[in-house]
């Protein structure tokens, strides 16, 4: 019995990173299609052409952008990791931006249309979300950018680090599929079960983030897909570490 | 510098544990008084009342018994590999068959009431899990209860069984949240806004949902709550792999 049979390390890498950017790149236009061709176009006016701007910025930003940004340690597993460190944390900050511009949106609109905030399952999920990345953002620029915690914290948050960065990530969908059925309720609940266009493509919309965070979640959590681990980076971390507590490098 | 600090053994895990369970024990009973104090109750007459099976029956289900069955494998991590996995396979059936009450519940009010099937992304979603829950099972009965698959081929599908479910537990929740606004929308819409006692208590419900599933991605994914390798278990493996391909259990 020839078992087991080897496997060649990364197997299917490359085509799963392709198919997630396809997948995640299409969500991002057929939200922009959605709202450009059946919801009125976009605006910074106050009105539902103001609100359109809210679900194009949340799924570019917190979804799209931050499941790019998860994915970086994958994709540059063989790159210096301090370089993929910043590239990681510039991406999620540029994420954080939009999605605060989304939100911005929806609660101008909000205010003009004299509609109260905060009141569904998916603006409490959609808050949630957003609070927790960015505490999770500044987490994780005092743990691994900036020299404040000692290396054996920072060892003990890594994982939790990784595990809520993913659960933000599935959080960011689940809100998103959430407001896809509000917004398609609001306007065209009389029609929606008529299959129209619009109710299908929203639908298909609803589809595309649901096989986005499959997809970035299988990349983050397969073993042979992470970074591996490397003896001369973990030495010069404990070097760094060693100068910035003022003792000797050569201690141990 | 004394680095690292020794950590004892599951840390907390009993602790989340009891969260869990507390947590997805909640939202069943807060699912049961949803739909019997502000819908009318159950029944099985083909009215809405018999449409109010079907949440009560999702979350136990395809929610509450698919987290558990998984759990089963890091509580009981110390007992014997085939016991725990004869009761993983049971509680899953059991959530399946809970699960297809559900479906046939909500199949049976949308044929009474003239509704059409299967056009709202909540369906869409839900259908998924409940084909790809169902794929799932029998995959792992062929592969891991039956003596199907070569000994490589159940190493290799382990992971991906692993993944697939706790995949099906996220899209089971998500899709829960998706039935939660669509009822709330299509029954309370124009008080919704006002914060009224339903709307909270739905939107409760989603929270609990949520935190169970953080709580049982957390177990589940976290390194040292894991099944330690056991080599006596192996060897057991391959010498039963190897007496049913009739060779020599001395056979390399």
């Amino acid at each position: 019995m020839n078992d087991p049979a080897p496997r060649p390390a990364c197997s299917g890498f490359p085509w799963l990173v392709a198919a997630s950017q396809l997948v995640g790149l299409a969500a991002v236009v057929v939200t922009g299609v959605w709202m450009g061709n059946y919801r009125g176009g976009f605006a910074w006016d106050g009105s539902v052409r103001e609100f359109n701007v809210h679900p194009l910025c949340m799924v570019l930003g917190l979804v799209f952008l931050q499941g790019d940004a998860i994915l970086v340690y994958r994709v540059f597993r063989n790159e210096a990791k301090r370089n993929v460190k910043m590239l990681h944390g510039s991406i999620h900050l540029l994420a954080l931006v939009i999605s605060i511009i989304g939100l911005v949106a929806v609660f101008e609109f909000h205010k003009v249309a004299k509609i109260p905030d905060m009141y569904s399952l998916h603006s409490w999920c959609g808050m949630a979300t957003v609070v927790l990345f960015s505490v999770q953002w500044v987490m994780g620029l005092l743990f691994f950018v900036l020299p404040v915690a000692s290396a054996w914290l920072r060892a003990l948050y890594l994982p939790v680090h990784g595990f809520c960065g993913m659960m933000m990530l599935v959080m960011a969908i689940g809100t998103s599929l959430l407001g896809i059925t509000e917004k398609l309720l609001y306007t065209i609940m009389p029609t929606y079960f008529k299959f129209t266009s619009e109710g299908v493509l929203a639908n298909i919309l609803g589809i595309l983030l649901l096989c986005f965070g499959v997809l970035l979640c299988y990349l983050i959590t397969r073993e042979e897909y992470r970074r591996p681990p490397n003896p001369e980076e973990e030495s010069l971390s404990i070097h760094f570490k060693t100068l910035t507590e003022g003792k000797s490098p050569t201690t141990p």
